[in-house]
């Protein structure tokens, strides 16, 4: 069915469902090299996660639950692997007991990635792993578009003294020059804050801010057209999805969960509306399994995961 | 409050809801025979689903949880028990170990409800069970209409060299004749395929495919108007439905979860809307309980086939 | 931040989330006093719901999940902290082996808690303590306006030959002149009866009744308006909201759940419509901790109790 | 294999384990009865218990996995199938919001099948239970010997001011005179106490109390050599076993877990030791299946309430 | 540490336990080829099970929950990866659809296994597959011991009308001469039967057969004595595990489990005791993670599985 | 019932278990004081863990488990009540985010608690939390005595670089001469290591291990003998509880179980058998109640806790 030599998931009808390498989408496995378009990458962190813990354990899941994925998008046409050589190139080695260490450890890995022309999609760990990912990709890719979706605006200055944590990491991406505030975009926020200016800081740096009660009853494939046209289809991209983002009937399976979030259609309406930006990497993060008792959070990662390769620029649609 | 003498459900100040017998509303069980108008019974089936199992234990456990419903419905006033004599009949013996066979047992089974004039409600199990029942309701309503509620059209020439189990049915179906593809309608289809022409061949053949992302935010009132107008009101009309179909979000346990499905208010909006057509029989399967850790996928399995009772013609409104 | 004196939750960067005391909020606690405007605090009784129990821990897993919840409201711009005195009384020491003397325990026990003029805001527990509850408020309030979110109307006239249990308790509550049915609407109710008019007795008394098919893919902005001007501005104003008014997709963990309810966006609608009334006492009840496995049933009654404090007349918003 | 026209267990041969009738071992279920020797019925009540509740669902839970149960004992040989005439006689139906009234109908209930000469064997609910049934059998059998296992003694004087909830039942039983206590033996206390000597009131009037301490690391064979001479083998015997006598290791799915309590081995040596007395009726108590999250201690029940059956005088041996 | 080039587990200082690849104890995977001394493969087969399913998942949980072993026994000494070339060889590509079909792939792909001299130790999977692994097996090393824990004795003669399925696969084993009836062991059978005599075909045939009464309380170092004497040092032995043959306490994550069963010590013991028989292969089967809710029954699995690894002729202590 | 001022848990006659304030035993909260004998105290750390993360949590859920505990011992007679002023005073306000950072926030939190001669019994968190705690008390004690039980020796040199964490903490406290390691028994290390010689750093020091298999199938008391003679009556000792030290049956819900450990009844054994040791101070770490099902691994540790009040010098018997 496919036209070229590129990788292919292990297929249901070859191995069933259940068995088969523990990769995601059972695809082969790599080291980090030019031969790749994509690679999935786990980062198994959870220290920076600020109340239920678990998400260490995000990657692994949503592996094992990647194997109901199947290659071809029946709504969209997409053929992510008709299109790319894409490969499961491991995880980062993380220090769990040291989270500054750890930031530095991923930066250095996606450093390695970044040399090899390799556009990552991640699986986290918690948010904070998207700091050190973004520092990598500045240095190829200069100041990014950044399309954040999540509960949270993650733009605290510090929590508990500390500067890099889950909850400030834009903040500092932003203080860095990493993304352009201007071209920055932040959906689905909610609930309740340590003041009721929280969300100002970005606001007025220019990031535009559509919390979650703009979303309800809502198809989002307007909102899509608007950030298209902020960021420009040329812009360097970054997509960075917290699964806290959806709700929590959706995606139970998270460390800090917010009520009346986005739904699970309007998480797919965000990610295929990445199509046409000049997507140059992705993550979803914030997975924690052990709140996640029938795995459905995984699996709904793994398809957003999915979704997210069908977005690169240049997935055919057949 | 009834009547006539139609078995009614034990009521919950005759019996605490959480003790009596262990059959489908409390209802009598019977054998099979010919006083009866429906018969509900149980096809413990999970050897022919390709992911997760546990269906096996779907009857029971939808049984289990079926105790909460009350005999009237408050929207549509529909008094099914005032309307039908309807027991529940018990389980198909099925071969656990042997598929084949499994699918034989079924067709004889429904051989003999059909003997009676019964027209069955089955709680599934995994969806092979529909193709020996299709086959079984054939011999006595030739060509019927179908609607078909499900995350896959289940219309695979063959999975993993077998011709017959959870994801090839309706191809079968179709091709033995069973059901009519021009009035056959499938609804709630999404995610991933092997191939992104997986749901043409049903297309071609004159089924109205209606993909979850049609159905998004929308009343599908309009849709079952369409339905009941595609199919006729004396076509037998035969209504199979995959709880996968609906969000996972709102049912979590089951074998093959797709994200972004149909809400729990359009499921309601489906059966409800088969009121106006000649429905002969139904199915609810693919539930799996050890994923449905609070019981309420079930819960919402034991409502839905509450409302098929509803649905079925001389279905008395109160 | 705040520009008083007035409690304010322990913070999460003086004490992580997952430390710190079990009181709601991580709130001081306090005896019943004249010194606070608003009390929170628990009835732990479930002996009188019909199926699932296990309401009784409620209050402490509300308590348990509701560190998460920030001091500001980041829509509304609520301020509650900053506005009132607001303290966790802890539980009324119900009789958990006698309904009859519990109820009698908590009217006397908010006997109390009226005397020293605290607006109390109450977690459950099983949905019978709202009738205690508001025997007591109608000491000093007199006949008041009641906003009820339930799936089910609460106005059996008997269960089990029992006068007073969570099934009851509206009818009592009517027929004792304790609310004024004028001024009394009911939101959310669905799903099946023990006769296709259970829901016309309140009708026929000139309540309110919005079932769930009515709320289906709709803001209940709209609704809410009706409802403020029904009741008016001045008129004492209680708002009882049991947890199964929401879908089981959204709060799975409750004792008697039905399908196709209302959406966690709708019970914020709801609950922040209340603001313009004059809300004089408020409870939250039917979370059952044993069927919730992840937690957020919990985390969501804690979101929709700081909602609430947010809605009580002279908030703040910032 | 049987040699009389005895009700038998439905076969795992004839119907898959998963499926079949939700009775007890699926046997026949039956009305009560002159024409068993010995039925087992259900007792769903648990508003009478202290900390954790659910033992409600304990008949319906035990019956669910009783259908791994087969009919011969393959240690004792023991074939109470082909030795009785055994069926299942539904649940009692208590009231759920009153505590005392449940405690009438229990009795009364219990006078009925006593009535029929049927030799109860009964699955709680909470142990508060076991004294209506005690007072019925007592006016048949007149002062019955009591073998008691359990974590607790149950032999407050009150609990929150009730005489009657499960932690005061055997001092009210022997204060009536139903029980003998110098023909009673309670196995498994543990733990902590309201005061040092809480076991004393039992010591004092006769009672044989075997701490846990006192089993640990043995084999109980001795021990009820022990109670069958204290016994004798005529007088009317009753066993009352609550579950969280047994270690929670082995029976996780309780209300009160006391650590440090009896092996499941120990268990079976206790239940197969009261061959040799004149067992009359026995209960099996406490299972709680919301904290039974693998079904296991069901599954332990069930397999005690068979060697119950095995016990009782008459049984076969092959 | 190591003095060679073998394979060694990834280690926790190198990648974080729950990062790095889904292979069993983090070894490299490999294919069939003749440079390995043993093979660790999954056969993720459950449709041979007649009571609860889910083993389908055993292969990838035990893998998960293996990181957190390290290579050396701390009470034997034994250092395997020091001792042999292991790694994982994936799983065995079974259709789940048909279970005879399966057998015969199962038997194939051993057949391939044993072509390539690799010893083979196998994660089911349900206990079917043990019996074409004997098959494969037997072509090599003609009739071999065969030691076997187990709380069933797996020698029923059919099952629902089948021949091969997880109840009767040591009856086809001895009948087919795969293994010496004289030198097989049956350790821990337990409960209840079909028969009083369920086990009298493997005694009468030479079987020992170990019931877990014999072993309650007891070292089973005596038994392994024995065990050792019997087989000879010489006899290629097969050791087959059944997680079921250890108690529901320890291992409560299986199929069909049975009370009081092996402790998890004396299960250590038996397969520390099998050093210094010719152990050939193993396996162990049954573990059904959805029952699982620790993880800790495929936690134990892994520990048993490198105990077997330990056990192999050659393993050096250190 | 007590004979002097004490602080008294409150009991379950005043209000019902599951209610009452969010405490350990339910007992006042207090500061830090000089009028404590005895403080308990939580350290919700776990970010020094190695494999699954979750006990951050512990303290909050040992406190909310612990409701089920009464003051009097029913075996030892012991009434810690009667005997010192006993007060929950909190938790220590870790730093989540830095583990360095936290070590210091114990160890000044710890000084101060010394400071007001209190002594401390703390429940964790992850063992990290022992390092800081031993370096107060040493300030106050010198170089105390040590009882450790644990799966595991806790003795590495360093872990992914780090010299402080959960794996470390006991080879720095040797170095840092804080126990003396001829005063130091470890009690329960089993499974695997990372070296055959793992243990022997500590052996090699003069400590006596015992490791699990030393203890199967036996009574601890002459064990405890012996740890009684080894410490002498004066020094002063600290008792170390990892809870999985225990065997996982017992107590599931904790991030690093190892197979084949102690019992319920040999844990209090041992902690009982401090009774007659100079106790000044314990700890019980390693709770993770995310993999804690039923709660129940909570409990255990709370009657654990329990247990070491009881064995502190001057604990009245009754």
């Amino acid at each position: 069915m496919t036209d070229n030599n590129f990788n292919q998931p292990l297929g249901g009808n070859q191995m069933p469902r259940f068995g088969g390498p523990g990769t995601m989408f059972r695809l082969p496995s790599s080291d980090i090299s030019n031969d790749l378009d994509i690679g999935i990458l786990g980062v198994p962190l959870d220290i920076g996660a600020s109340n239920r813990s678990g998400t260490r354990f995000g990657p692994r899941s949503v592996r094992n639950e990647s194997v109901l994925v199947r290659p071809y998008g029946m709504y969209t046409k997409a053929a992510p692997f008709d299109s790319f050589q894409i490969a499961d190139i491991g995880d980062a080695p993380i220090n769990t007991f040291n989270l500054a260490d750890s930031i530095r450890i991923i930066e250095e890995h996606y450093d390695t990635v970044m040399a090899s022309n390799i556009k990552p999609v991640t699986v986290g760990g918690d948010h904070t792993i998207s700091l050190p990912i973004l520092r990598a990709l500045h240095k190829k890719h200069g100041m990014m578009a950044l399309v954040h979706v999540d509960a949270h605006a993650d733009i605290n200055d510090s929590m508990f003294g500390e500067k890099e944590c889950h909850g400030t990491i834009f903040r500092r991406a932003i203080e860095e020059g990493l993304v352009d505030p201007k071209k920055m975009i932040q959906i689905g926020q909610r609930a309740t804050g340590y003041s009721a200016g929280d969300f100002q800081w970005a606001v007025d740096r220019g990031v535009r801010v559509v919390q979650a009660e703009e979303c309800w009853l809502k198809s989002l494939a307007p909102l899509m057209e608007e950030v298209r046209e902020i960021i420009g289809g040329d812009t360097p991209t970054y997509l960075t999805f917290d699964i806290d983002g959806i709700d929590p009937a959706f995606a139970p399976g998270t460390g800090t969960p917010e009520p009346a979030g986005l739904t699970s259609p309007q998480a797919l309406e965000i990610i295929r509306g990445m199509w046409g930006t000049n997507l140059i990497g992705a993550d979803l993060v914030e997975v924690s399994p052990p709140y996640d008792t029938s795995g459905n959070t995984s699996l709904l990662a793994a398809n957003l995961i999915f979704e997210m390769l069908c977005s690169f620029p240049g997935c055919i649609r057949r």
